[in-house]
């Protein structure tokens, strides 16, 4: 826990002196004030996270995390557990859907496995092996993992971020995720931290049917029930019914804090992650950007326990970092106005006396 | 009359045989199926309204149409007039937000002088005079202009599109506006159409107080009163209660229409514009995408009267275009999703048995 605390003591709160400088020259810009509107907001918070008043997004990156999970013997998904692997191949083959979206808005995809059951035979300068073990336990019948993996994932996490972050400055980064049955980790994880019903906070993952869904509610209460997570104990509930990747992921939600570069939130699995993050550093919750609000309904609880509103709803349920693609491109955009845009003066457009202002 | 009803007998329905191939091979892309969402849809639809089985969206472009409005002449505005030319200049000069947000996304920007009140003195390829008047009459007094100045604004819109796309084709547009006082007449033009209250399709534009907000309401009552537009008549709607700018964008939409090009609306004097084309041709609507959902409450009805879900919705009241720059960088992301995405097939990844599919 030593280097969990080390990273969590240097997180700080956001800039507010730059942030009010900012909003005082998007006041200014030639449009009527406020008319951005959440793009004035996603700037200014920008702002704040970089310390640049002009923040430019160069090194834009997608860590997409990736880890099997013993529960899918419970047939909570619609796929079997080699899709996991399989998919990492796709993903480093550039076929996926990350792909073409990172590909799209100018970032670079990096996958890391936290712990697919399998050897990876594929070397990639874009695939990190970070592996905490071949797939987590069955959560219905105990334990996902040992408190000290559950503590090393996070550790992983940690060190993908300051890895890639020392290699070259990062300037933005999405947090994705891929692992079958990490649905049912997630729902277990939102739950307990939540206090909310089981039954609030879990969806069809894949797109399983209804007698699978019931299942899959049964299970996610099993896991719970034999467990007993502690919902104060972030590490606890990892350990119990989380999963390698969602450790993974909670770790570079700390690392990017302790660093000072804004992190989006994914879909369901990724805000998981972010809620063992900002259970062990509620000021996490100030570095992260919210993308989509995505069809898993226990998405939008952990969303709004972090207090973030989605940019957008496109009835996304991939995950892979997807719905990160799309909203760091409406960021990079919201940063370009604050760069780009001319003043009242500059422009030589009448402005409101300061009466009305 | 002739010539809008020649490029309205052009438009022709989707082309379904594509779309539903493209489905299919949506379906068999290396994702759940459906996950992800609206970019389906849309995908979908480009490739119905291009009939291109992997539409690629080189060419993209903003058209933002520019009218000035006698109305402001009671009040219903927070900036002067003269803004309306300051504002072209500025974006002619590149300091406009949606100068920020379509080089973001890689579009261009045309400017077009519907019927400014005023003689704009800069040359500029990226500037179009198409002028009908300069600014329409006050609508609370009278018509804003005669049926003939209705008919060639359209007309000159039209124009507008077929030029750009002769000079070179054109894979997407976006279509936005620029006019002091244009959402008065916006307001007036949907309460018509979609036979709502006034108090339901009227909000505060620039962002004017609670005082001047009612006597908005009571000016476009008023204006309706005098002028009695006959909702079944988009040609008496325009002449009486529009403006320059919106007919030339109702013209935009029924060539983008004719020319099978997929056309964004932007905020709400887009779409106020857009039911005008509607009106005219109804399936001038299948050839729209809806982008955002702006602070104007009009701007929903207006939407729902087309069948249109928006895209996201960033509390923008701005105009101009910026919400249509956001929505194309997401259709053309949609769009690579369909050409850049690997089959099950292709990347080796196991897919659900066909029991299950």
């Amino acid at each position: 826990m030593e280097r969990i605390n080390q990273i969590v003591e240097r997180i700080r709160p956001l800039n507010s002196d730059l942030m009010g400088k900012a909003q005082k020259r998007l006041d200014n810009l030639t449009k009527p004030k406020g008319s951005l509107g959440l793009l004035e907001e996603i700037a200014k918070i920008v702002v704040g996270i970089k310390e640049e008043p002009k923040p430019l997004l160069k090194r834009k990156i997608i860590l997409t995390l990736a880890g099997d999970h013993g529960v899918v013997e419970e047939g909570v998904s619609l796929y079997p557990q080699e899709v996991t692997c399989q998919m990492i191949h796709n993903f480093l083959g550039g076929g996926a859907g990350i792909n073409a979206l990172a590909s799209h808005v100018g970032a670079e995809v990096i996958v890391v496995d936290m712990g697919v059951n399998g050897e990876l035979k594929i070397k990639s300068e874009r695939l990190k092996i970070k592996k905490v073990g071949y797939g987590t336990r069955n959560i219905a019948k105990g334990p996902a993992m040992s408190r000290e993996e559950a503590i090393e994932s996070i550790l992983r996490g940690i060190e993908v971020f300051e890895e890639e972050y020392e290699k070259e400055k990062i300037d933005i980064v999405g947090v994705g995720d891929m692992g079958i049955g990490n649905t049912t980790s997630s729902s277990c994880i939102v739950a307990c931290i939540t206090s909310s019903e089981v039954l609030d906070v879990t969806s069809r993952g894949t797109g399983i049917d209804d007698e699978a869904l019931e299942k899959k509610v049964e299970v996610i209460k099993r896991a719970l029930d034999i467990n007993k997570p502690d919902p104060e104990d972030p590490i606890d509930i990892l350990s119990k019914v989380g999963g390698f990747e969602i450790g993974g992921i909670a770790g570079t939600f700390l690392a990017s804090a302790a660093n000072r570069v804004p992190a989006i939130l994914d879909g369901f699995i990724s805000t998981a992650g972010a809620l063992i993050a900002a259970k062990l550093a509620p000021s996490t919750a100030d570095y992260m950007i919210a993308s989509h609000q995505s069809v898993e309904k226990g998405h939008k609880i952990a969303l709004s326990y972090l207090g973030k509103k989605p940019l957008f709803d496109l009835s996304m349920r991939l995950g892979e970092g997807t719905g990160s693609a799309i909203a760091m491109s409406i960021v990079e955009g919201a940063c370009k106005i604050l760069n780009e845009m001319a003043t009242f003066d500059e422009a030589g457009v009448s402005n409101l006396t300061d009466d009305v202002l």
